[in-house]
């Protein structure tokens, strides 16, 4: 049915349908709505995809996204440069910064290791850790938090990375997010995984 | 928490959320995305985007979505002029192209009639259709099939139509799209109303 659909048409519906969760359904739709929009709008959208590419880079430190050589938390000299949390991806620096429980820096690694898909230490910026935790800064690194994803990668990533530091820096605390019941959770409903992970790390109250 | 975000990573999100059923957090991911793919990726989806919105207009016969003056289906001599579909918008002719069942032309409303959402039937394409189906051509409009949808606007707008088409060209006829059960359905699950119609519509076999 190609023909129906004229070729500039069906060229946005293949690009829109390229972006993860979105079916040829959901692009068709998507590309019905760009269609009916104000050329502004259409365009500012179109501006903003191109803008982003070209300015936005990878932090020169962290690996975080950053508008400069720096991310602005690398760039804010009140944030506790001693304190080091592990990341997989920039989009999970937003949760923790929400939570306003974390005042130090973050590594982004850029992914967490799967042999099945082919990524490998090497693939993620775990070198570019283990030299910047290692180096002689002041305040030097106390604390390396790993909070990669409570998921088979994210543990296998968090195990590889605390023994390489255990190994070549022994003096600096290496430490994983709590895994527990999620506040709000009903017991009845928890899966026997997270609940033994709660029992296992309960704490004296 | 905007200040975590890049003003142009922020503008992105803002431009995403803004499309039809795309959420803060979707609109967070496919930014996400589109700062993970190639440069080349992303471009090609900011050009669909403008490309679509500089060469594709509607058809000055159907309205129908067309990369120049008249759409594929208007240009298309075999086509049985003698025949028209009503549709709601441009993305319902696609389906009935699909079916393979239908080989005359289209007309586009560019909508239904929605009183609540303040949509008159002079927002529609209502006027261009009677005089489209008055105009003294060859082949004559024979038939107008209202295929707008079988929902509440979509009812009125084809009463509303089929009224007006009446009174003015008595001599053509007007048809709705069979109602009735989906093909494949289940008897045990079909709303009353569709099972209903399905009924008042039986026909001999």
């Amino acid at each position: 049915m190609s023909e129906v659909y004229a070729p500039p048409v069906q060229r946005l519906i293949t690009e829109l349908g390229k972006l993860p969760g979105i079916g040829n359904r959901t692009a068709q739709r998507l590309a019905f709505h760009i269609l009916r929009v104000s050329d502004e709008d259409a365009g500012a959208l179109a501006e903003a995809i191109r803008e982003v590419k070209q300015r936005i880079g990878l932090c020169e430190v962290c690996f975080n996204l950053a508008d400069g050589p720096r991310c602005r938390i690398c760039q804010d000299e009140r944030r506790d440069a001693g304190l080091i949390c592990v990341v997989e991806e920039p989009g999970d620096v937003i949760p923790i910064e929400r939570t306003h429980e974390f005042r130090g820096r973050y590594h982004v690694l850029g992914g967490a290791m799967s042999p099945i898909d082919g990524i490998d230490p090497e693939d993620l910026k775990i070198a570019e850790l283990l030299t910047r935790v290692g180096e002689d800064v002041d305040p030097p690194v106390r604390e390396v938090v790993l909070a990669t994803n409570p998921t088979t990668t994210g543990e296998a990533t968090a195990l590889y990375i605390a023994d390489a530091l255990r190994e070549r820096t022994p003096e600096i605390a290496v430490t994983r997010l709590a895994s527990g019941l999620p506040v709000g959770a009903d017991l009845e409903y928890a899966d026997e995984v997270t609940l033994g992970k709660a029992l296992v790390g309960r704490r004296a109250v």
